[in-house]
């Protein structure tokens, strides 16, 4: 099933075929694939060409190695349009699917430079800081910090529990979020973020900073989220 | 200028410091920052949490290390905007930047599984296989395979130099570009990757892929750009 005069490389060709065979549903999610050696007899190619080809697929979040298991057929990326406003808690809070955000850090301090700059405001300002671990399904997908100004939100560092930040401004303080600028960043994931997000240190994750305006134009928040990358991937039509 | 009893760590202090100096031109693109036992000094802090702050500049690309000099203030990311096409050649092909490609491979073959599911045809239909290195100011920056059906373009493979390929595409072939899908992803740079781009192998890089639509809905063009993430920065407004 190789072509050996073809001048796309054999890993390459194989990879190629192993994720068409996950894409059409030969292999579902959970399942083992077949091993080096198997692949190797298969296909006619070495075991060094196989393991890149699998390198590859798990490269692109296709599939996971459990070390002395093989390769796993991964769940695919959560798909976010980068269109549509997002939020984890609207989109994936119902049935089957279960959200959830543990409380890392909440209190309030002044504005430091960086943050008075995104929020327009002065560094003696006092903000409410929140930083929020977000689960899907229990495994810890995001971490999120939140910058608000305090004046706007009185009393917001006392709260023990915060799911859907947009609507519990929306409820407790008639703010509403109207517009939002984001600026995505591929970066490598330090420890304390790996740690958090159980993944391998230096992991590619997605840095999001947003700044959130209300219908007057007034910075709400500026956030900062650390992305799991192997678990989103962003969607965007062109005209 | 450090806040010791701050609930926010000694390290993200200085970084913000730092940042800020350097958002507000205190540093210029180029300049060398105080050396670690100077800052330390300077900030009462100790040298770990000096090496820290100045590790979180460099995650997000505010400064990139050389060996034996120190820190040194890095070119802004280029800011792309999400929600607008994007030619590499059209938004820096004028002074003062300069863009170049080089083709690193040019041919016809028949399509794989893959590029097939994407381009809506056949694994028996022939395809024209380019792949670009583009460098910005001579420095290499996206590394870009594009599959077409040859059909659409025939004659493509034999070109020597394809600079704005969608202006080819119009001039030679009557071919238009009015829609793209993309799909963006942080991934580990391969190995051939990061030669090329000359990183550090594992450096993370947006992996994109694109397909684009002529006005009557075929698809004209599978991309995989690899993109490297510490001279990109992706931005979208959301309503």
């Amino acid at each position: 099933m190789l072509d050996p005069v073809s001048p796309i490389p054999l890993y390459y060709q194989l990879k190629t075929i192993l994720l068409d065979q996950i894409l059409q549903g030969d292999w579902k999610v959970g399942d083992l694939l077949p091993s080096e050696n198997e692949l190797a007899q298969a296909y006619k190619v070495s075991r060094a060409t196989v393991r890149r080809a699998l390198a590859e697929l798990q490269r692109e979040g296709r599939v996971h190695t459990r070390k002395g298991k093989g390769s796993i057929v991964a769940q695919p990326k959560i798909e976010q349009d980068l269109l549509r406003f997002y939020s984890l808690a609207r989109s994936f809070g119902k049935e089957p699917h279960q959200v959830s955000s543990r409380i890392l850090y909440l209190d309030k301090t002044n504005a430091d430079p960086v943050i008075a700059r995104h929020l327009c405001i002065t560094t003696t300002t006092p903000v409410v800081i929140v930083r929020r671990l977000r689960c899907l399904d229990k495994h810890p997908i995001m971490l999120e910090t939140s910058y608000l100004p305090s004046s706007i939100c009185p009393g917001l560092e006392q709260e023990t529990h915060l799911e859907a930040l947009y609507d519990h401004l929306e409820a407790r303080y008639g703010i509403y979020v109207s517009r939002a600028e984001e600026f995505l960043q591929a970066v490598s994931a330090t420890k304390e973020e790996a740690s958090y997000l159980q993944l391998p240190r230096d992991m590619p994750v997605f840095l999001v900073e947003r700044i959130a305006y209300a219908p007057d134009a007034t910075a709400v928040e500026f956030r900062r989220s650390i992305i799991r990358a192997d678990r989103f991937r962003y969607k965007v039509e062109l005209r």
